[in-house]
């Protein structure tokens, strides 16, 4: 077995496998980049505006009704959830199935909603790992509440941060997204997690885990119940994941204790990427297994953070293989480098 | 069966599957938008310059080869290919096999060159057909000089227009890739379209083609040998496929007949999308067989046209479905009127 952390300097291309999905990255170093070379000068800006934000005053902004609300003491809401204005998919009936010819669709029902802290400036990267966990707590309740309602199959979780990923509010909030179906992507995750299951009796996330802790190079952080790693197969440079060191298939069932680990590890990961790439744009989401009644006992659940380095062009669209320029080696020393500790 | 080409007006968002590959996207209508409001206002263009473009004088900008010229009468070059002096596969050695505890990757060998017609204005969707037929000459002589080469398993052939959709020169150019893989989302078309053969004894791609021409509703465009559609299940407003009539599953088995019909279809289709929306960037390219000499009866290759209309934010990367607010059916409407007739 050869051991090469990093690519050899005769060789300036690497085919990486994904040991999950068996999808294939490209990690092209020919250009020899410096990992403050992937600093983004942002062609575009949300505004910071505190008068126009929908989230400062949300009935003011047409909110009819809050799904989920945390106060203090004081009678001050520090957290709400609501169902998002302009959903992708509409809350309600059950899903109406239709044929047309050879095609098949069905209508696009189940729910959007928004989770949104009070604090209109502080970004996730620099929030208190109280605020983060009091997030974390939002996103369990409303899974829990969500997972068993009818034919909902799949509650996907998403933050997106800056415009160029996506944003379209400078107020951080995250999204909640519950659909009749298994996400495409989460399904290539699960018949991987199966086939490597099948084949050696392990989680596939844990032997990777297993193996990152041992050889260290791609760690960036690590406490007590979580790991913070650059993927072997990074997509984009400087990608994260965040997976809980114990095998656990299903967030929902995330305890306190994890949950304290797991914002921290949020916090420090996404500070370092904050202090490495000068706040860079990302999308920072959840894989957890379906809630459509199965077992997923082989699966193990994980935030992953892809900050957006590139546009993915017609070879990645075409292919699905995409093309990173920095190798996960050296984005997760410089990282390291970056962790606080305050 | 219930025929709905069109979403209901109680019903505002649908998910509809992939007939090919049998993914989800998300059709959600709500903002009602008309067709003209998806023109995109640029926010950064390319520059122009005939000066700086490093492909007017390709040896100035130290370029050493040439692996296909074509030439007029005269002795001037009209169209040249050429290795890509930035590769993201480097030329040459066969792939080294790389283990890494329990990861495995490969040396990114391949090919990647560019295809340069001579005109540095004249975009694809402006070009005369002649000239698209000659780029499509060199996709085919460039496809099979490559195909026999050692180790290489996929040949991707891409265009990308505009500086949103990936292109980093003015002068239009397309992309060559050959790989020792077989790419993700073609393995993912190839075992649909096997699984549809199957249990239907018949190609999707030829049903997919025989209904359309019968419902119309989505046909942009259709010559004799070729036909553009919007498809059922787009995954952006405005995509647009461009498949052959009779079932093929090489595409470098085109014939000349069939080559000039593509031309022709290719100018008529980008000439539609460049008038219904000023312009728009777009990702074009080609899916077809694998050429790891293993048998593909049961494929159909095509051109997917892929604008450049919004973000891949967190939900999109997380889940794999996309999320479009134009219903195919409204958007072939439209790109039936801005079809050119001269």
């Amino acid at each position: 077995m050869t051991l090469t952390p990093q690519i050899s300097s005769e060789e300036t291309s690497q085919l990486r496998q994904d040991i999950v999905t068996g999808d294939w990255v490209v990690i092209a170093t020919k250009r020899a980049r410096r990992p403050e070379d992937f600093i983004v000068k942002k062609e575009t800006v949300l505004s910071d505006s505190l008068d126009a934000c929908p989230f400062e005053n949300p009935e003011a902004s047409g909110q009819k009704e809050d799904t989920l609300i945390y106060k203090k003491a004081d009678g001050e809401w520090t957290l709400r959830v609501f169902p998002n204005l302009y959903p992708a998919i509409e809350r309600g009936k059950r899903p109406r199935f239709i044929e047309e010819g050879p095609y098949f669709a069905m209508t696009g029902t189940g729910y959007h909603e928004l989770v949104v802290p009070r604090d209109h400036y502080t970004h996730l990267a620099l929030m208190d790992a109280t605020m983060i966990a009091e997030i974390l707590d939002a996103y369990q309740d409303r899974y829990i509440n969500i997972m068993n309602k009818k034919s909902i199959r799949y509650i996907s979780i998403i933050h997106n941060h800056g415009k160029s990923a996506g944003a379209s509010i400078h107020h951080p909030h995250s999204q909640i997204f519950a659909v009749p179906i298994i996400s495409p992507y989460v399904q290539l995750e699960l018949d991987g997690a199966e086939r490597y299951k099948k084949s050696t009796k392990r989680c596939v996330f844990c032997s990777m885990v297993e193996y990152e802790r041992e050889q260290k190079t791609r760690v960036v952080f690590e406490n007590e119940e979580c790991i913070v790693i650059t993927p072997y197969a990074s997509r984009s440079a400087f990608e994260m994941w965040i997976l809980p060191k114990e095998h656990s298939p299903y967030f929902e069932r995330i305890t306190n204790k994890q949950k304290i680990s797991l914002a921290w590890a949020i916090k420090r990961a996404l500070g370092a990427l904050d202090k490495a790439l000068d706040n860079p744009d990302y999308n920072f989401y959840l894989h957890t297994s379906p809630c459509d009644g199965k077992e997923y006992s082989h699966f193990h659940w994980h935030f992953e953070i892809l900050p957006k380095m590139s546009i993915w062009a017609g070879f990645e669209l075409s292919t699905g293989v995409e093309i990173s320029s920095l190798e996960p080696e050296v984005a997760a020393k410089r990282l390291r480098e970056c962790i606080e500790n305050k």
